[in-house]
């Protein structure tokens, strides 16, 4: 006998979640789709060395990766921003209709890693990425920090605060200094003190101390001063954005603006991250090609979204559900649901002639579907359809228009 | 150097492209939506063991498998079919909530074959499937292809036929006339009674001609004649569907109903194909669980909605694009982008305050932008914007109000 069970760290989502993720993904295309961000999708599999030695050491062992039938070495996709880059380089030119520049691209699929398991961290997660490529002005810094605000809005989150600085302020530091201050708020200022210590990076803890302080009162660059007057511009007040002079962002790839974004109480961390990476997109082109732009952490939106109850309540339900009275009234409960669904009312049939009516209504509050029509021999002698409300419990026998009207309410 | 390339059978979806797909495969989820049925996600992966021997030689023969970094066997998602008796089997039971049964649903992911790759035939494709589990009733046939055919007409296409048959009908015919008679259409009715002398089936001609012609002279089922009144009722005319007494299916898991549907004028197949599988989902479950469905061939579905020139005008295009006069007159284009997309118009603005008008204009046609919206000085001085339409090239200064009037229409 075979095991029923999935890998650990690979999810099945059931309707009611893969319902909600839907709901989340077509809210997040349609934003992006409306500031004239355009999709990309590109395979699952790759050539090996068009991702390897892209993502560090880590990254390449991290990666999915396997000799196909044909002997090719090949390669799961990993993230989005390589696929991009060989997108660009493959296709994309001054004069390419393909991709007019500045390219702008979102992309939402998903990508595989071979992590350590734990909470909130699988091993297959859709990446949501959404970037602009071939321009290094900072109206297109501003532009990707405004389409997440309004991304975040639409989902309907009201208290989010964007948290703001640029990496090229750390441009005199060593990296250790980066990574370190990048754990402030995870392991404080003495955790950072200490690492600033243990890696030698100051000698003693006053100078380590004087270090942070420095960074912490580091002032906005002129560039992020263009930005943050663009996004007033933009609507976004200042109480929204908060320049941020610790946030230093773990990748290495970022050349200017980063930021995060973070849901007011939700503890888990940012839902959304990005920046400017100039050096990056150009990889396979052999030359330096500017982008900006940002992932939302999907696994933590939805988790977010959960705990604040802001999935609606209607998700993909049919409005009603068509029960059949009996075998012998089969055709009249046909009847009804089509000229409901005539009536572009998303309807449902129960689709077994042979089932108690209790076991259909039952199947309708399992599926949360919020009316459930009665076609009995009553009824049919009375020209009228039995309607029920299944959360007032209300129930009348109304005439098939005044069905339609009910329903399209 | 790495050379910039995917890999035989797999496919970027550029832009243009990638918003067709969204296009069609938002339409048909909605459809199904509509008739109650339900989103399933099931793992790219899986072990081995669950998909390893379901698919026949040839499927083990051409499904992705390797060992993962942990020494697990696994495999890519070969089809749909096999994750969603695995889904059933681990999730379902009668009083689970989880799954309300009948079960309904559709499941829209990639899978993954290497096959040899030819016209039309991709090593990574989409695979498009809805199914009813849980029931045989001939209800649930009708309903399933019902609502296929809801998804067809609602693709916009008008002329196509829906080609039904029961599989029980060649109860007692070898699986190698079946196979044969499955070629009826390829091969005409002299290659299938050259097939048929050819495995020794038919001892001469005559006999082969008279096996054919039995089965063309077949009649309709019991339960076909149920089905067919059903179809009725929902709507769905005689002459759109036909009887088709020498359609057989290759796949020989069919226990009962099986149809296509041919777009007319279509030639390189069928579009959308199902049946009724009673003896498969249960392969987890150690008992028989009754299914009817369909899969759409996605990437015919493309290709003739593309030949038919059905896919809509305006695909996801901003309506606007917001262009840059100048550096110093940065922000009143920001300021009139965000006033349009407060008034919730999908409104592009261009990201680089750089560019020469005519790039941005040429950036425009390239991307099927219908209107521009240029803020030069004169229009600031007068409190007005000039707005071109891209295609019938007048130009106006007007309002920032009938400015959005314009563009909501």
């Amino acid at each position: 006998m075979i095991k029923v069970q999935t890998l650990k760290g690979f999810r099945d989502f059931l309707p009611e979640d893969a319902k909600k993720r839907q709901y989340v993904i077509t809210t997040l295309k349609d934003v992006f789709a409306s500031y004239g961000f355009a999709p990309l999708e590109t395979p699952a599999i790759e050539y090996e060395e068009v991702l390897l030695g892209k993502y560090g050491e880590e990254g390449d062992k991290l990666m999915y990766r396997f000799t196909d039938n044909g002997g090719r070495k090949v390669a799961l996709r990993y993230d989005q921003t390589v696929p991009l880059s060989r997108v660009v380089a493959q296709y994309g030119s001054a004069s390419s209709p393909l991709l007019p520049m500045p390219f702008k691209r979102y992309q939402m699929q998903p990508v595989w890693r071979a992590e350590n398991t734990q909470k909130g961290r699988f091993r297959e997660f859709l990446q949501c990425d959404a970037d602009i490529v071939g321009t290094n002005s900072p109206l297109s810094d501003a532009e990707v920090i405004s389409m997440a605000a309004k991304a975040i809005t639409t989902l309907g989150f009201t208290n989010f605060k964007i948290l703001i600085n640029d990496r090229t302020t750390f441009k005199d530091l060593p990296t250790a200094v980066i990574t370190a201050i990048d754990k402030l708020k995870k392991i404080g200022p003495e955790g950072v003190v200490n690492e600033l210590l243990g890696k030698g990076i100051a000698k003693n803890s006053e100078e380590a101390y004087q270090l942070l302080k420095q960074v912490e009162e580091s002032k906005p660059t002129e560039r992020l001063g263009q930005i943050f007057s663009l996004l007033e511009t933009m609507g976004i007040a200042s109480g929204q954005y908060e320049y941020t002079p610790t946030l230093a962002r773990g990748l290495d790839y970022y050349t200017g603006l980063i930021f995060e974004i973070e849901i007011d109480g939700y503890t888990a961390g940012s839902v959304c991250g990005g920046g400017r990476y100039d050096k990056l997109i150009g990889m396979f082109s052999g030359n330096d090609i500017p982008a900006v732009g940002f992932a939302f952490g999907f696994d933590r939106l939805m988790e977010a979204l959960s705990e604040r109850n802001l999935f609606p309540k209607d998700l993909q339900t049919t409005k009603v559900l068509v029960t059949i009275f009996s075998k012998e009234l089969t055709d009249k409960s046909v009847e009804i649901v089509t000229k409901l669904r005539q009536a572009n009312i998303s309807a449902e049939l129960y689709v077994d002639e042979n089932t108690p009516l209790a076991k259909q209504l039952k199947y309708a509050v399992a599926k949360n579907i919020p009316y459930i029509v009665i076609i009995g021999p009553e009824e049919i002698e009375k020209g009228l359809v039995t309607v029920k409300n299944l959360e007032t419990r209300e129930q009348k026998q109304i005439s098939l228009e005044s069905l339609s009207d009910t329903l399209k309410k």
